[in-house]
Formats: structure tokens, sequence, C-alpha cells
């Protein structure tokens, strides 16, 4: 407005006042402006150095102040004063009572059933849990507290984040990082927590026989009695009848990772001895990965990539030139598992790196000082044997069972044909133990896809409300629908082998009458069970199996009241209850040395350090608690700023 | 200026331009005005909101740049492509000659030395450092890289952090925070290293006789050329001639604290057995530190602190009532080298925190289950034996010798004639080895305080000048100066016994003549010798040895050049060219649990939390590289945010 008011001629009084005013008001302004801007008469590079260090110095005194809480926060973390409680103690928890079909002291009160947490489920149906694995802990963290009087069950106190295990062999991960305190989670999760391994279960008296280590070392057995047990007790390297297995190393533990990372340090240094021959010298620089699976491949990775970035830093460089790595693999490729596309370029990678890859090679016998396999000749066709010298062998070849898990297989009979794991149904209910008593988790387990052997079971309500016989029946492409809805909710994984009902109603209908016989519908299902696969022995399938267990063992806690109410006690409670479990495959991930690839079903992909800073991300959300994460990052930190440490002790 | 030429009335053309110029401008200013003093109509606590938002949102984004420039940084650690050498190798290095007195290989070259970065170390004169504790790597620190061929022998490839090994027995402190990888410092220095054990020196043909685990775990032994031995080897716990000491812990390594960290682990899942009887339970919780000096002290401290602050949140709490921890000391107080208020602040401590002290009390016998002492009652004086019953035993009484030690004491024969140590000169060389040759540093060795004597070669001098048998002279006060002078500087120990050389002289000049005779200096010596006391067996003082001993051979190197050319070879170099060592005691700390004491000379004090933290700030600066300070930081927080891992693999 004052603008354009200017515009208008007017007369020289008005002129001179509004241009007084208004250089007074430029006046006013220019020196707010002026007292805002204070630093302006000084340089622009002065002023910005000015504002760099202001901003610098709010970002110290920030961290500064973090810093300080952090301390303050530290000094509260400790205890001036002993502690010491009143305790009440039962009389049968310090003297059990003994029984059992070997008269063996029966644990059936703890020391700590009478302390304020765990009073309330003094009387709860007790639940046993074999094992601190992938399939355990998720259950733990799963079952809501205080609904059952948990105890778990195991010789090692740790749960271990098994996938990063190979990182731990050469130190580009600490062994703590990979580990929780079991007692951490069993707290939260109000559970009782014994060291120990099962030996034994007593089905009918509903007792599991524990072998722990007493008072003076030796070993002694005691009864854990049980509602309901979870076996979750994990697998053991398939040796698969190889002869000198104890000249190899295994993958399983973080004491294995130990003894890797100490006999790798070992080797090296031994190589540098002035009494070292040269021949001697190579063959303590042979490594040998013997399976091609995603543990050999990561720890031959893994091996790599600290011979390669930390190795000549410290060693002699004659190690570098005389270091071998090799992986032998049974199979045509490497990671078979894994879409073939990724296999190739994992073996691609592997070559880069110059890391031997022997396919189609299986190991005869291991000695002391080399590996003896066969190989069938690509050209030829001939099986040759061939021989490796090497100072260190790996065997990671597939899983099986464990001493405990086959005497229970043996016991219970017919039941169980698997040689390789404990058959459970599709409520991951142990075969042939007293229905919805013992389940089964993780490795030590398969779930059995035999859709044939249940056509009864499907037909009966049919065959029920039509009156007739179920081998006798006829059934129409509306009766199908419904017992296909009753195979895929008892039997999720075949869900995919169900979707085009139509087309495999005509395709069996062989007689095209419009209807299935019993025979053709026998046939459909048994096609379909040899469509189905097992589910693979992977952390992957366990956690979910935990999870679904504890959802279950939740909702038939919820159910309880009801069923006492009704008078229901026996039937099959899991299935009123709770849908079966299906295994949803969220995709395989394996790190190959500086690069990484990912199996996400249709999604697969392959790359150098952007794909290996993804794989980390990922186990790094999936880590079992922050203080594990704290320790990845900081781990991850450390080798980029120091190196590995090359150290044993 | 633009405003003042307003106040000249000008004619009206030019008023008018002028106005609406200045106008302009006013308006120009006031928007500038009105967009950088946007918020100024929004309320004070607005605005301090927003500044607040402001300068988190900068804090955020300078730590997200921080941790992006660290990820680009950690992008460039990883190396793509292996890398090979070329490189030359010595047939001898290869193949080495064999002689010496058991005719084995001697190991003059190493396939190292042609590496570019040895080459030039090749012919120069051969140092051979044994141990890679708190001696030989402050030797290693201080040495000039490439002045000597430097080798170092030991069975340990890392450097402990000893002072603060105590902390890693319960998880306070992680095991990789308190070590650094030998090759690490080894390679700085320029050197070679060797993981082997020296068996046997032989001092004429100047060889070491190392044992080695050679390519097939199997023992063997070859012979290490030098010009210079530094013996380094440190020392083992002190039997005592105790019967059973199978039966009880060390803590030397960092193998004992993780052997010692599983067994009270072990103990306490052992406890929470359902087998485990009431007076068995007691026992697995009774913990015995034999010994009551720093570690021992500190062991307790670090035990009482797990228990109090960690075992209740995980385990029963009958457990926390039934533990005892036990300190037995033979002599009246525990922490007997520190001053006695300090020692009873310590004992007040422990008893707060229900640490039971047993002083006067000297361990007979330890059995599996139990310990045997004797005990002076207070009161009657009598001796009598007390036995406790005990899950864990410490053993922790002081040092005593290596068994190679003693192989070379006995070789050497009169020239040695201390039980537990190594005698050297105060110019740290090995008393009856060949003069110059050998040396020996820190825990392994004790440095000689026979002022008395080397009363001869304090009066040669003074004897030649004046023509005189020295037996036979009679020694005024300036020659008194002279030669207490010439003590001081061989005997830097006996300087604080020297300092009123006036009453010294008239106190032992019993004939009041006015002169000493030689029996009169020589009783005044022999007096100097019974006050001084033998160097502490602490990392301090292998410190000090370590850096000393660099700074010589630094010297030495040094003048090398000159001796040459005037042909000295024999004779006492090192006194020719380096002062002799002087232990300055800077004092001692001990951690006491939730507490700390300092002991530096007259200045002492102990406190609670704020003293922990100096404790904590001391070590923290005396640690070994920035790896282990940003690990030992790490530690520190972890157990503030999370406890301490109680696991045990």
């Amino acid at each position: 407005m004052l603008l354009r008011s200017l515009h208008n001629p007017y007369s020289h009084r008005i002129q001179t006042r509004l241009a007084s005013s208004v250089t007074e008001k430029a006046a006013e302004t220019a020196e707010k402006a002026t007292s805002t801007v204070t630093p302006q008469p000084r340089s622009r590079i002065t002023h910005l150095l000015y504002r760099t260090l202001a901003g610098l110095g709010a970002f110290i005194v920030t961290c500064g102040g973090i810093v300080v809480a952090f301390f303050i926060y530290d000094a509260t973390t400790y205890r001036e004063d002993p502690e010491s409680f009143d305790l009440q103690l039962s009389d049968l928890a310090l003297n059990p009572r003994r029984g059992g079909p070997k008269n063996l002291p029966i644990a059936e009160y703890y020391v700590s059933d009478d302390e304020p947490e765990f009073r309330d489920q003094k009387h709860k149906p007790k639940l046993v849990i074999l094992g601190t694995g992938w399939g355990s802990v998720p259950l733990l963290k799963t079952l809501v507290p205080g609904d059952y009087h948990v105890t778990v069950v195991s010789p090692s106190n740790h749960f271990l984040f098994t996938p990063m295990l190979p990182s731990a062999t050469v130190g580009t991960l600490e062994f703590r990082s990979l580990v929780e305190p079991i007692r951490k989670i069993v707290r939260k999760a109000k559970a009782h927590f014994l060291k120990g391994s099962a030996t034994d279960v007593d089905f009918s008296e509903k007792l599991v026989e524990v072998e722990s280590y007493g008072a003076n070392g030796e070993k002694q057995h005691f009864y854990l009695p049980y509602d309901k047990l979870v076996i979750g007790v994990g697998s053991i390297t398939n040796p698969h009848g190889v002869k000198g297995l104890e000249h190899c190393h295994f993958l399983k533990s973080i004491s294995d990772a130990r003894k890797i990372r100490n006999q790798v340090i070992r080797n090296l240094e031994s190589a540098c001895l002035p009494t070292t021959s040269d021949e001697e010298r190579r063959r303590l620089l042979s490594f040998v990965v013997s399976g091609g699976g995603p543990t050999g491949v990561e720890f031959a990775a893994e091996l790599y990539d600290m011979l390669n970035e930390d190795l000549c830093k410290f060693y002699p460089r004659i190690l570098r030139n005389e270091i071998s790595v090799h992986v032998i693999q049974s199979r045509g490729h490497i990671l078979n598992t894994y879409d073939e596309a990724l296999s190739k370029y994992a073996e691609e990678r592997l070559a880069h790196d110059m890391v031997d890859v022997q396919t189609n090679a299986r190991v005869k016998e291991v000695q002391a000082d080399k590996i003896l396999f066969t190989q069938k000749d690509a050209e030829s066709g001939k099986v040759v044997t061939k021989e490796l010298p090497m100072g260190f062998c790996l065997w990671s070849t597939g899983v099986s069972q464990t001493e405990f898990c086959q005497k229970l297989a043996n016991k219970l009979g017919d039941s169980q044909n698997n040689k390789h794991a404990l058959e459970t149904d599709t409520h991951l209910r142990l075969t042939g133990a007293p229905l919805g008593d013992v389940y089964a988790i993780g490795d030590c387990s398969t779930v059995q896809n035999n859709v044939s052997d249940h056509i009864i079971t499907f037909l009966r309500t049919l065959a029920w409300e039509k009156g007739k016989d179920p081998e006798e029946m006829h059934i129409s492409y509306n009766d199908w629908r419904n017992v296909a809805k009753r195979v895929k909710s008892r039997f999720p994984q075949a869900t995919d082998h169900l979707r085009r009902l139509d087309r495999l109603f005509e395709q069996y209908d062989t007689d095209k009458s419009g209807t299935l016989d019993f025979g053709e519908l026998s046939e459909l299902l048994k096609q379909i069970d040899a469509k189905l696969t097992s589910l693979p022995a992977t952390a992957q399938r366990a956690n979910q199996q935990g999870i679904y267990l504890g959802r279950k063992l939740n909702a038939l806690s919820r159910a309880a009241p009801g069923m006492r109410i009704n008078m229901i006690a026996d039937g099959d409670l899991d299935e009123a209850v709770y849908k079966a479990f299906s295994y949803k495959d969220m995709g395989s991930l394996a790190y190959i040395g500086n690069a990484a690839i990912f199996d996400l079903g249709g999604f697969n992909f392959g790359g150098g350090l952007l794909a290996v800073y993804l794989w980390r991300s990922i186990y790094f959300t999936q880590s079992v608690s922050l203080r594990t994460r704290m320790l990845l990052a900081m781990d991850w930190s450390k080798r980029a700023l120091f190196g590995r440490d090359m150290m044993n002790y």
C-alpha cells in the first residue's frame, strides 16, 4: 500500500512527511536488521567458522552430557549392601522322593518354588522343555508367563545364534556376541532352568530321565515329571559312516568355534617355525571343508577373508602364497538347496577367491594328515580316488539324530520310521507317544507328510453324514472340495498342491464317472504326498515351530477352564483349540566372502559389499537381544578399525 | 549516508526520487527482516521447542553423518582381490644346518628375512627376547625398529594386561579386552615372532634351545642363535610345598581365568539341581581364596560383586543365602605390602561384604572337597588345625621360579643364590653369564643388592690414584663422598640410604680417627645392604625394566660404530654407555569390591565408587592399545546395561 500511494503525485509536504516517516521506518528496520545479524560485518568465512565451531561445541557438549548421564546411571547399578532373604522351603524340595522305573529321585518341587515370583505356578501343569536352541527359545518367549510350571533342561546354559557361527571361527565376531544367557530368557518367562541332558523318557509315568553333574563332578540321574513335554534337543552332525572323523572339526557350538579358531592359529604359528619343512608348511596351510552347504561355504568364505585381510599384516608372506582352501561337495553344485543361479554365482565368487571347489566328490576316509575322496570324472564318468594333504578339516555334512532321540524312536517302535529325526504329526505331537503329551520341534524332528494315511479320517465325517462305509463312497466334486478343505487344514503344507481342485478331480477321475471312488481319491492323495518335501533343518523352521507351539500352549491354557467344566480331558484337544503347523519359507541367505546371496523365493539376488551389509542387517535385527545387537555392531566396527584378533588361548 | 542526505532540503524531483528509492529499500529490508525473523510471532515456548528440535535434529544428523562416514571407511577395509607375492627364500631358511651340543637344527635365517621390511636387518646383531609379558612388551615398544635382528619367543601369542585379570574371572571384563595380539606389537617393532618355549641356554655357543609344536602336534626342539638374550619368562605360582594343589585354580593366564569362570558357573548350576543336598549346596557355594595379596583380594571382591549384583537376578534365592567367600592369609593382615591403614580399610570393606578373612592362617593341605589350615589363636597363642568345606579354591600365594629359570640358575652354579628368581646386577645382566650377553627382566629376575661385595671395585680407582693396597687405605671424608657417589651410580636403590653422608661417616668411624679404615667401610656398606629390600614382583617393575633395557640397547646400538673404530669389544660396555637400573615406586592400587585403595607412597587413600572410577581410569590409560581401551569402555558399559554374562562354554 505504501509503495502504491507513492506513485500518485501528492503535494510537496505530504511527500516530505511520507518520505521522512518512511525513512524513520527504514532506519528502524535497518537497526533491527543490524541487531539480529550482528556478525554481518565479519567476513562470510569467519561467520561460517563461528557457526561450525558453535555446532561442534554443542555436539561435544551433548555427547559429554550423554556420557555423564551414563556414568550417573552406571553408579546406580552397583549394589552396596549384601542382600539376604527369608525363605520358605518345602521339605520335598530338599529331599525329593524316589520312584519311577529306575527308582531315582523325582524332582517334583524346586527350592525356588516358594519364591514370590513362582509361588502361583506351583500347582500349574508342568511343562518341561528340553533344549535351549532355535525351537525352545522362541517357544519360551511366546509363552504367557505363569500359565504353566515351566522347566527348561539343557546341557548348555546359553542360546546360540547359529547362523553367524562361521564368523566367530576366525574372529570376525566374538563368541559372546552370538550367545545370550539362557537364565535371562528363562527368568523373563518365569520358568526354571536345570543344567543337564535328557537321557530317556518314560511315556506312561510321564517322567523324563535327566543326567547332570553332581556336587563332586560325577554324573547322576534323576526324574523330572511332566504334564507336557517339548523335545527340542537339536541334532548332531551326520558322520555318513566315514572313518577318521576324530581328525575333523565340527561346527555346532561355541566351543567348536573356539577349537577351530585355536587350531587355525596353531597351524599358522607352526607354519612359521624354522623347523617346519616346505612340504609340511603347505600341508599345515591346506584347509579342507567337507560339505558344500551354507555352514561349509560360509566357513570357507570367512577363512578366506581372514587369510586375505589379516594374515599378510602379521605373518611371513610365504604363508599367503602357500595357503589353500578346499571345499568338497557331494552334489554337482555347492549350496544345492539354493537357486541354481545363486549356486553358480557363489562358485564363481569362491573361484575368484582361489577357493578350490571339488563337486561330485565323496569323502572316503579322513587321516591325520590327509583326506581321501572319490570323484566322478565329468568326461569319462569313471570314479577315481583322490587324496588331499590337509592340516585342518571341517566336517559339516547335514544333520543326524542324537543318541537320546534314537532311544526314543526305538522305544516308540513302528510309529517312528525316519532314521534322521523324530516324526511328528502336523500338530508337532510326537508320533506314537500318548496324544498331546509330547511335542518335538526343531532339527531333532520332522513333520510327517502322510496325507494318504489319513484318508479315512477325512472321509469319516462325510461317511457319517451319509451313513455309508467310507471305502465304498463315491465322492462328488462338492464332497471333494470339502475333503480338500480338511486336508489343507490338517496338512497346511499340501495347500500349494491343492490349488486347482477341478483339474485334480478331472485328472484322477479315471473312469470319468463324475465322482471319485475310494481308490481314485487314495491315488490322488498319494501323489500329493510324493510332492511334499520334508521341512529343512534350519533355524527358521525351528523358530516358526517354537512360536507356533508357544501360541498353541497358550491357547490350551486359556481353554483349560472351559474344558474342565465340560469334563473334556481326552481327545484331539490340539486340533480343537488350534490350527495345524504351517511352514512359511522366508528365504535363505548366505555369506560368500565379501559378497552375499539371497534366495527369497521368487526374488533372488547376490552381490558384493552392499549385499554383505544387507546380510548383516538382517541378522542384526534377528539377533536375540539388545545386548547381542550392541556387541555385533561393536565387533564389526572393531574388525574395520583393528582387524581380527590373531590369538589363541 | 542515505539517511543524512535526506535532511538537506533538495528539489522536489530529487526528493521524490530519493523517497521512492528509500521506500523501495525500506520495503526490501522489511521483507528481508520478515523472512529472517519469522518465528517471532510465536510464543517463547514454541520458540524454545523449535530450537530444541532443531538442535536435536542437528545432533542426529551429525551422528548419522559419523555413522555413514564410518560405513564408507569400513567399505575400504575389505580386500577384493587375493594377494600374492614373489618371494626370495634363502636355502638356509628352508633347510637350517644342524649343530650345537645336541646337534639340533639352528635357526639362523627365517623365511621372512628377505621380505622388504626385514631385508636390512638380516645381518644386524641378533637380539632374542624370551617372553611376551610386562617386561618384554615395553622393551619391544622402546627399541628403535631395525637396530637389531629381533626375535621374540613365547608360548603365548598375546600380551596380557594382568592387573585386571581378576575382573575377567567373573565376566566384568571380557578376555579379549585384556589381551593384545603379540604379532601386532612385534610387527611394529620390525621383529620376528616364534611360538615356542625356551628350555635351555648354551652360554658359550650363544644358543637358546626352543621347544615348539611341530607340524603333527609333536614336540620338537631347535636352537636359536643370539648375540644378546633377554629373559623375561615370568614366574609360576608358589606352591609352598602344599599337598593337593591339583584341586586348586591359579590365576596367571587367560585360560586360567576361563577355567575359573566356568567352574564358578558350574558350581552355581550344580547347586540348583534338585538332587543336590543342602549340605552339598553349602559346600559348592563355599569359595576359598588362599593368599591375601592383591590378586586374591581382587578376585574375592569381584566374586562378591558378581554374586551380589547378578546372581539374585537369575538363580534361586537360596543360593544367595548359602554362599560364602573366604580369604586365607598367612600374615596378620591382607594386602600386607600396602600401608597398614589401607589394609585395615580393605578388611573392613570385605567384612561389610560378608567375605570371611582368616589371618595368621597357613594352608596345610587341599582336598577335593575341603581345605585344611593351621591358625594361631590370637589369645592363647596355640596353633590349631581348622577345616573348611569348599567347592572352589584359588591359589594365589606369591611367585616362584619356572623350570627353565631353575635350570639356568643351576647351570650358573655359585653365581646364582636366590631360590625364587634369577639374580642380575644393577645393569640387569644375568649374574654368572658372559658379561653383556644375557639380561633378565620382570618377575623371573631379581636385582642383587650386594653393595658390600663391590667394596674393592669402589676403592680400586682411589687406591690406584694413591698407589696403595685398597685394604690398607684410610678413607677421608672427601674420599668417602667420592665412594658414595660411585655406590649411588652403581646401586641407585641405595641412594635413599646415603643421604646424610656426614652422619654415616661419624657413626661408622668407631675409633674416631677422622678416617674410615677398610673394616669400618665394609661394615657401613653391609648395613646399607641389609636395609635394601628386593624389588617387588609386579607389572610396574617389569615395565620399568623393559623400558630401561630398551633404552640401553638403543644406546648400545648407537655406540656400536664408535666402539668398532676404537676396537672396543670387551669390558663393561653397559656401564660405559648407560646408567644402572633404578626403580621408582609409582604406588599400588587395588580393587576391593565397589571400593578401591591407592597406596601412592606418602599419599594414601581409599574410597567408594569414585575411587573405583579412578582405579578404572588409571588402568584404562595404561592399557596397551586403543583397541583394548575401546573394549574396556564397552565392557564396563555392558555390565551397567546388561549385567555380567552368566554362561560357561
